[in-house]
């Protein structure tokens, strides 16, 4: 069945189940092996690429909301979504859905709520649904064309991450169980898309305590071995309760 | 004409022109001489307090709507607001309006969109809508009890308040043009809620970069003049737009 017959199909039992005019979108973020990635689904018929999205029943709040979502469209489970901003432009989806009787659910006026989240990409699975074609992480660097405004609904979950460095601990379930100093700043790097001082950043990592250095280090290549670290967990813990040690 | 008779009357006409579903609700914090404020109106003929709220007109995006009624509901103009967070649990506002018709628009579930701003409170002109008995700063350690969710409203945005810390600079507007580094210190600590180190506070605001040193000192009282500073404008506004230099 086609994009437009399922969306029509489905557009009365909308009506009587979801909230009008509110939808939600989610922008997960991948990491590994040192790779920024995003989750798109390819829309059934046609070629472009949406950031996983749906409604909000009217029996549930948007947190729930959102993660069933995920679920269903993406088939991803156990990410910790984070709502960071409402996106409320007239004529913002509007218009992709010209072609169609106004009574349809999908031509109404949507404001739609951004949800963020970062995720190791590789312990991921994924599951197409039935009104995309295709489910897949894409390099942040070569994002395909997004429809309606989910370039700029990205754009704004990628601020929002950079922010949430400088007051929430980051790297945990991303770094493998022990990692050096580079590897982590690395990480920063990548999500901050541009390089970092390396005395800088291990001062101001150390004093986020927040690290335990191991009686370790990384075995084999020609340069000096460098010094392994592991998360304090308990610390880090805090820390994302409370907000890091260099904040305020 | 009592509260119930004017929601009654506004019913049919809100239903026409606004968004269903959805409000927002403003957290106006309001400094001044080192007190903290919050804006409240008191509904008519009852005693409970609410923050300024109301709704999304068909023809609005959401900033522009939230401008609106905080200019309509207190009079004042001109503020810089940001949402912060939907706030959307099952029945946190129509338990409120159980004594209405079901017909009746406030009896719809809300989800309420949280914007909020920071101000110089002695600078805001405030007047008093015919929904309310009074509109009034009220210091945050005295709040009056709030109807529905509008105290975890509050929460909320004071935590994104003292978040913002962490990577936005603060204080221009809300200071005197010449200012004390016990000053400045004092705008922290009232934000936060908590006393800070001098000595931490001083070297941390340094690295700012946003302070410019004065060739004067505070004159009178026994102690030692404590130096002044002024706001480095052009760096602060930079500070504004990419971030502290203490960030990322």
């Amino acid at each position: 069945m086609g994009f437009k017959k399922i969306i029509e199909e489905k557009s009365d039992k909308s009506w009587g189940m979801y909230i009008p005019n509110l939808s939600i979108d989610c922008v997960i973020f991948g990491f590994h092996d040192t790779i920024l990635k995003v989750l798109v689904v390819k829309m059934k018929g046609n070629n472009l690429w949406a950031l996983p999205g749906g409604y909000i029943l009217k029996t549930e709040n948007i947190e729930v909301a959102a993660n069933r979502i995920l679920q269903q469209r993406t088939g991803a489970n156990n990410i910790y979504l984070q709502q960071f901003r409402v996106f409320s432009d007239l004529n913002r989806s509007e218009g992709f859905f010209e072609e169609f009787e106004n009574t349809i659910w999908n031509k109404q006026r949507f404001l739609s709520v951004g949800f963020y989240a970062l995720v190791d990409f590789s312990t991921v699975n994924l599951v197409v649904d039935d009104l995309s074609d295709a489910c897949e992480w894409k390099s942040v660097d070569e994002l395909p064309q997004l429809m309606m405004d989910h370039k700029s609904i990205f754009d704004k979950a990628l601020i929002t991450l950079r922010k949430q460095l400088n007051y929430k601990p980051i790297g945990f379930n991303l770094l493998p169980e022990k990692f050096t100093m580079p590897e982590i700043q690395k990480l920063y790097e990548i999500i901050l898309g541009k390089k970092l001082n390396r005395g800088n950043f291990f001062r101001k990592m150390l004093r986020y305590d927040i690290l335990i250095k191991l009686d370790e280090s990384r075995k084999g290549g020609a340069h000096k071995a460098p010094d392994l670290y592991k998360f304090d967990v308990e610390k880090y813990q805090m820390a994302l309760k409370n907000g890091l040690n260099e904040g305020w």
